[in-house]
């Protein structure tokens, strides 16, 4: 990723941040991580992300997601973490496996549409939540504002998840 | 506690929870409990809290304080659990074990002092966390406007909390 796009990201991240009101240090705002999967593709495929701690009990982070900007398919392999997304601000497109959505409010980023299996959709508006249970495959996309997601969980290994988009690299 | 004194408390806060830009449904405002610590005196010992999760691998809720009010000494008994408070609002002054504060911000309640054994001070802005490891002692009371806090932890077993005040119930 081109380090414009990465501070372009991190910008915009911070902006929906302030918007959710939530307080961050000077020195967190540069903590924000951004990723595009590797995928080149950030605006469609991509998250920002403020580790707020991840020890190896427990971690929580706040996610943000700008306009229509997806967190793609993926599990955290057995045991895999357990994780809780809450809705701050904006709104949250989340699919997991079940009955598919007749007509689901998200749309796979173009051109990888066949790497999105599960199709049973929650919504999350701001003050609601769910669980994601250990080993469950789930991706989630912004509504047309982005949205600001605190997320609840075991401890990260990120290295280890598991991606339906086998040509994403992190 | 007298149910009027608990639901005065309730309201003071979801207002401190408003104040911090925190949105919670409607069932959720009515989930927040209140604890005097069976001591009587909810405006001095007391905490309001609200649990978002709370599973076998992890815990997350907002603890809400009101002016002056103090979350008396204790510890999570060995493993215990690790937390993480997070100021989302107001000003919280925390103490564990370590060099005691000279002047410290905060005042024990009345009469109960020979309870508070930790002085080493923590305080705690917006935007501002520090994590108490497990098995480790420690309280922490709200400044003038009370306070909002975010805690990240693992599973967390009330029943077996250790309150250094024998004259605790829970």
């Amino acid at each position: 990723m081109q380090r414009q796009d990465y501070e372009w990201a991190q910008a915009e991240a911070l902006t929906l941040i302030d918007q959710a009101g939530i307080v961050i240090s000077p020195h967190e705002a540069r903590q924000i991580q951004v990723t595009d999967f590797g995928l080149g593709d950030l605006r469609s495929t991509g998250i920002e992300s403020l580790v707020y701690v991840n020890t190896r009990l427990v971690c929580a982070k706040e996610l943000i997601l700008l306009s229509h900007q997806t967190c793609p398919e993926h599990l955290h392999p057995p045991p895999g973490k357990e994780e809780t997304f809450r809705c701050r601000w904006g709104e949250v497109y989340l699919y997991v496996p079940g009955e598919p959505a007749s007509q689901p409010k998200a749309t796979p980023p173009r051109g990888r549409e066949h790497t999105y299996t599960v199709w049973r959709e929650v919504v999350l508006e701001p003050g609601q939540q769910y669980t994601v249970p250990q080993g469950t495959r789930h991706w989630f996309q912004a509504g047309d504002q982005g949205a600001v997601v605190s997320e609840f969980s075991s401890t990260a290994y990120d290295d280890l998840d598991t991606w339906t988009d086998k040509d994403i690299s992190l």
